[in-house]
């Protein structure tokens, strides 16, 4: 498969930024059941099915994942009459995975649980593969409950007030400057071998610069560079008001989301401090770009009509999908240095 | 829809053990959107669609709880040539869920946060569909790691030695007594609104003895009642030394498992606690029956046949089944009192 010809800014050989697992022991593994993909070294030829990756773009719904590789395949002009793009994770449902040309586009399912054992296998399988210089984004969906610049702007001289003024519009576009935890802290939390321990976020900064810069030439929706709050529960991990249980009140809640949103907390989701904890300690560049579907100082539950939804979860593939054109043009023509 | 006629010991009525969040905004909500079911109560009936619903069996698989649905349309003598069991929240592809009868089969992903989800929304579901008397069951997969009472008795005799020994054989189920975290205490902890909240797990006692004594009924398969460790990550978490990050030795890892096994652990998984915790704290009955894909004091990878691991899989279903088949012929004809 032919390489996708992507060079590092400084010229530097692929081989400097092969994707390396920190874990020793995979180097001398004779064979590695990636279990969650079904696939394995022993039974796959990974260099040639996954070796000219350079951008994973990973999200929570299969189906939209799918969807994402089609739409890849047209702004790539890879797309054909009856072109079909099977799920290489097919023998299992735990994942989907789809690849066109240099793009790999792979769900997660929801939460840090069930992507972090995305992650493991898919470094693993990058690294089997012997790919180089790949980049992984996030493309999912959030609560919004903050105001960045972009939006302050956009909302100052209106005649209205108060806390509508502070969210974010449903359908904006939040780029994360940093993952962070329930306490606003940009650290993931796990627990190894019984033992609590805390690694720093690290999503890369100038990608995330590269990504606004993109929307700004896109001009197609709002969107803002902002703090990502990370939980593990959708319900009362967020302060929602309307789940099974909920042990709070109606002001408990907008005191918590009123502090997140003056630590620079645009949005919720439940995945993004994983992936920078996990990308950042394998040194692969990771970025998170996710719509907002609600503004959670309005309200708790997803209501917008579906084909809304559905619009507002094209809009960060669009954006990705810019980016990686715009990648794929420099790296066919290099600057002169 | 007919009631399945199930009646609870003391022969208390119906509306005794209705299913009740235990947040009071719920009863108060003109609408209710379980989005991530795809399911609303302004668009759904929700008493006409699950209102005799007694059992609701969850898995991380949606092929699985699909597949399940079936095995239990022909156990319950409900298949007939050319039935469908459509995907009740087709609508979405973050769950699946499936109705046979009394029973209810639902995916709930990997993890905590995914299942967490998945169990806010059922249980609304089953609050506005009016369902009384219900009992859940998790069928799922594990990792193995200490025998119990039952292996102990298969090998004694046996000359082999060591760790080899101390394991469960791949294939057993392990009815859990207590769900445990990475400390082998039996807590759930979660963070509300920035705090750190720790609940009891909660499962109950009587349905694990039930459910023991039905595989007693079986002798099809080597059946275990013991501790389940629930852990947030399937590598690291769950002290592999195959994942793309490992910061411990062999030596660490065996001396973890060792320590688990001698907390009474006898299997590994991701889930146990927080459905413990969620359904225990709406009073809801809840077992956990898990089969052993591997024995952790041998390996990490989960690598046996796929034909193998099929087979492994179905046996919490057949358990389950029985399990089922017994309480509804128990309904049919209580004893007299």
């Amino acid at each position: 498969m032919a390489s996708s010809g992507l060079q590092t800014k400084k010229g530097d050989s692929h081989s400097d930024h092969l994707v390396q697992p920190t874990n020793p022991n995979v180097a001398a593994m004779q064979e590695d059941v990636l279990y969650h993909f079904s696939l394995s070294t022993s039974t796959h030829d990974f260099p040639a099915m996954f070796g000219d990756v350079k951008f994973v773009c990973v999200g929570g719904s299969p189906t939209r994942m799918e969807a994402f590789a089609k739409y890849m395949a047209k702004e790539l002009g890879l797309d054909h009459p009856g072109a079909e793009y099977p799920n290489i994770c097919r023998g299992t449902d735990r994942f989907a995975m789809f690849k066109v040309g240099p793009v790999l586009s792979v769900s997660h399912g929801i939460g840090i649980p069930s992507t972090s054992v995305m992650l493991h296998e898919l470094i693993k399988l990058l690294y089997h593969a012997h790919c180089s210089d790949v980049t992984v984004i996030r493309i999912g969906t959030s609560g919004g409950i903050g105001s960045c610049r972009e939006s302050k702007e956009r909302t100052r001289g209106s005649e209205k007030a108060g806390a509508h003024l502070l969210g974010l519009k449903p359908g904006s576009v939040v780029i994360t400057r940093q993952a962070v935890d329930a306490s606003f802290k940009p650290v993931f939390e796990q627990v190894v071998l019984g033992k609590r321990v805390v690694q720093r976020t690290h999503l890369d900064e100038e990608l995330a610069q590269e990504l606004m810069q993109c929307s700004l030439e896109l001009l197609d929706f709002p969107t803002v560079l902002g703090n990502t709050m990370c939980t593990s529960d959708f319900y009362e991990g967020q302060g929602r008001l309307d789940g099974a249980l909920c042990s709070y009140t109606e002001k408990d809640k907008q005191k918590y989301l009123q502090a997140a949103h003056s630590a620079g907390v645009c949005n919720i989701e439940m995945e993004s401090s994983v992936l920078a904890a996990i990308c950042g300690a394998c040194s692969i560049p990771v970025a998170v770009v996710c719509v907002t579907l609600l503004n959670r100082l309005e309200g708790d539950q997803v209501s917008s009509p579906h084909e809304v939804l559905v619009e507002y979860q094209q809009r960060p593939q669009r954006l990705v999908s810019h980016f990686i054109k715009k990648r794929l043009a420099a790296a066919r023509n290099p600057p002169n240095l």
